[in-house]
């Protein structure tokens, strides 16, 4: 890898989106296409690596087995490395950078190395995969408001589920599988009522999506017995009510993008 | 226009982003393509509109003069119609149609007249705009949970502010302009700091994109003084001490899609 002197790559954080690779941005598609590095999490879609240049690396620095493979100073390190190599890096994220995706973290380690960055935002999760669930997360009459939170709190960051019970009219939770009987107690407890409507998105947008509707008081249960697996999304309240599939969910599959010369403009 | 009996068109609700155009999602782009209707809000950049076919029928149906050109239930009827004439109709909003958007309510219209329809999620502006501002709503250590709002309560739907005010660590207020001081004293009557970090940003994603970093105490006198105009998104929370301009701000101008025969994939 010969270092250019003086030239320094971009850095492109991009969010994926939910699953669906269509639901990646014109924009995000395009960083994608002049990065010589890409570098991805878990879930997002293969489909997507095949759009950066035949020769990019391809760095996997997801989750395997239940461990990070790589600690995110190392993602931070390799970021900056092949930026300052003269390399444009693709950072592939699920769903959106800013929202539970560390991507402020990445963007303070690159301001400090001085790497030049852009943050391309991404179609959430919290809000794309109720709705492939038929549920708008707002809908008047129903829901003015809604709040988003992760199921996995750290240790030194546990979630104040007394504080979200009653926040919104509308509460998603991602990736709420491994605490979801703690989840549901703690808002019953904290006085949501049972009767409550909620449901359990596995997949969402995915050709294998599937889902729970229940109530709060059914749902751990219902999830159970349905073996719903991770990637999943709890969303909670009155909006679940709406829940239908849309009439469309065939795949059509990925779009031939590659199209000759006047498809430079979304090469460079 | 004549009716093709037996063949009704596919309503699609399509997410166009938070404002830049290329924040519109591949799938959106791909539908927009093949609908020989657009029904469109304001906030729609005109650059999308032009990738319709050219014979397409474009309707604007968004405010004019503060007060809507159509009524919801015009839409509805604007909509079911062009789709039983057999034509595809791309139902263009901002941001995400099924937050604040009422894709809720045109999804039971559709449903209820037996047309097909498909939802395509877009980037929200409740989490694009911080971002554009350099603001991620969560952040390792400094916020776990986010809470998205309007700032227009309805008269029928007055917002709970007190139980907003705490809701989250981060609270994303969409459309807060004009009732900035109402909403910042609330948040303060109900235990948010004066100190507390708060950010107006004006055409969020968008070439003029303006924005004042403050604290509870400042934001609405400092957002006077600037003229901060809608359309605008307020965030309040410790995640707003991030905020800095990503190192990328230029313009790019629209990609050229149209490229060739080998773009039929994308047309269909």
């Amino acid at each position: 890898m010969r270092v250019i002197p003086g030239k320094t790559g971009t850095v492109y954080l991009i969010g994926a989106g939910p699953g669906d690779p269509e639901l990646l941005t014109i924009r995000g598609l395009r960083a994608l296409r002049r990065s010589e590095v890409v570098v991805y999490d878990r879930l997002v879609d293969p489909v997507l690596l095949d759009e950066a240049p035949p020769g990019a690396e391809r760095i996997f620095v997801g989750k395997r087995g239940g461990h990070y493979s790589f600690p995110q100073s190392e993602i931070h390190q390799l970021m900056i490395r092949s930026a300052r190599s003269g390399k444009n890096v693709a950072r592939l994220k699920g769903g959106d950078p800013f929202l539970f995706g560390r991507g402020g973290e990445e963007v303070l380690a690159l301001t400090e190395a001085g790497i030049p960055y852009e943050v391309i935002p991404g179609v959430s999760s919290a809000l794309a995969v109720p709705a492939a669930a038929g549920i708008p997360v707002t809908h008047r009459g129903l829901a003015t408001s809604v709040s988003i939170v992760t199921g996995h709190g750290r240790g030194d960051e546990p979630i104040d589920w007394g504080r979200l019970a009653r926040a919104s009219d509308t509460l998603v939770v991602l990736m709420p599988l491994a605490n979801l009987r703690t989840i549901v107690s703690q808002l019953v407890l904290h006085g949501r009522a049972l009767s409550t409507p909620a449901a359990v998105i596995q997949d969402g947008t995915r050709p294998g999506q599937r889902q729970v509707i229940s109530t709060l008081r059914e749902i751990a249960s219902e999830v159970e017995i349905a073996g719903i697996e991770s990637p999943a999304t709890l969303v909670v309240g009155e909006v679940v009510e709406l829940a239908q599939v849309s009439s469309r969910m065939k795949k059509e599959g990925w779009p031939d993008l590659e199209c000759g010369s006047r498809a430079s403009a979304l090469r460079k």
